[in-house]
């Protein structure tokens, strides 16, 4: 059954059906690190039901935003959500398989590349009965490796791709990046509390980049009373 | 000018001349990862004045410590805190070079390899005037590649390898140790105070090991007023 949620950012709302897949904290938490700048293009890979790029729209000046979702139901509803929101003119929902992104798009088309891709790698834990709940959660249709190769082959050179993952990938993140020569520059820790382990990684990373790896403070979710931290509350609301 | 320091641990000593390099922080911290257990031999690339090692015949239970050393002088300053210490029966030192290792020890000789290497890549950064000093900092006699690929000829199947390093070499380490096939299984970021970004990784990688990365909690060295947290304390004096 599908739902409008509210976004919390400039009025915007979103179409939802937990039959399909609702986003989580961490397409928020990726939007906050996302930069792009007036006149830039963006392209969200496996966008779902179109949250990062109704979200980025507000919270960036990209000129136009498009997801790119293989699941014919979640882009109907992301295109629902973009018309609700009237943002015809700014983003658009593709659909289409990212291991076939060079039918759709051209070399170097984007000035930015997103992905919250799915975390569990494939034939590893236990599949949700809903397709499109399991190909958003485990790497059914497409593996972190075919998401970095589509990034690479569509980001301009100096171009920037933005991920949130598992720390348990990471080995997997920075020899794949490495390898499709989109540098990594940066990496953030997202813990629950100060004293817990990292549950989340996003990654920048500069196609044609030199290697010249930032790592800040890690980002702490909770404090200790459970309320948000400053920098969550910051990109949740601000 | 040599000197006398105390290592805080069993009673045990060593010689350290400022003209060469003492050791840091970093050298001890690692120490505080590494598990050797009974009969379990371990080699500690670029030793030094052979802090870990010594450090590690108290710390763990390996029945052999040898550590390598390029130097001479660095090597005869090891040697004689090892006889200080009487340890002749259990720590030894060899002079020679990471980058021909083959010629000293056989393949797969090693149960566990530690290294605590120079951080700066080649090339960049001042230099010190001192040539031993300069070597254990910068990457002029052997590169992190030259390290990692030492570790792996050396290392027993399913051995395992310990490195303290940089945070911004993060995409170099992770994936250097999976081309050579030393699988990454544990990384400790370590971070001055909890709010600081960190300042030193140590890598536990397995030869051979399956790919399964765990990144628990930073390690903080200072609480909020400057004290050593209970987890360093621990590693300096328990």
């Amino acid at each position: 059954m599908e739902r409008i949620d509210d976004l919390h950012r400039d009025g915007l709302k979103i179409f939802q059906d937990p039959a399909l897949f609702c986003f989580g904290v961490d397409a928020v938490l990726l939007t906050g690190f996302v930069k792009a700048k007036p006149g830039e293009k963006l392209l969200d890979l496996g966008t779902g039901n179109g949250v990062i790029p109704i979200l980025l729209s507000a919270k960036t000046e990209a000129e136009l935003l498009v997801g790119l979702e293989i699941n014919a139901e979640s882009a109907a509803l992301a295109r629902k959500s973009i018309a609700l929101n009237k943002l015809e003119g700014k983003v658009r929902v593709d659909e289409g398989d990212i291991k076939n992104i060079s039918a759709y798009y051209k070399l170097s088309e984007f000035d930015v590349v997103t992905a919250n891709p799915p975390y569990i790698a494939e034939n590893s834990g236990l599949l949700n009965e809903r397709a499109a709940v399991s190909a958003a959660r485990h790497e059914l249709l497409c593996s972190l490796e075919d998401v970095i190769k589509a990034a690479a082959r569509v980001l301009k050179p100096g171009g920037r791709f933005y991920m949130i993952h598992r720390p348990q990938r990471l080995t997997d993140i920075l020899s794949l990046l490495r390898q499709y020569k989109v540098e990594p520059k940066f990496l953030r820790f997202i813990q629950p509390t100060a004293k817990q382990a990292p549950t989340m990684i996003i990654v920048e990373a500069v196609k044609g980049g030199k290697p010249a790896l930032k790592i800040p403070a890690p980002i702490v979710i909770y404090n200790d009373d459970r309320s948000y931290t400053d920098e969550v509350r910051g990109i949740y609301y601000d």
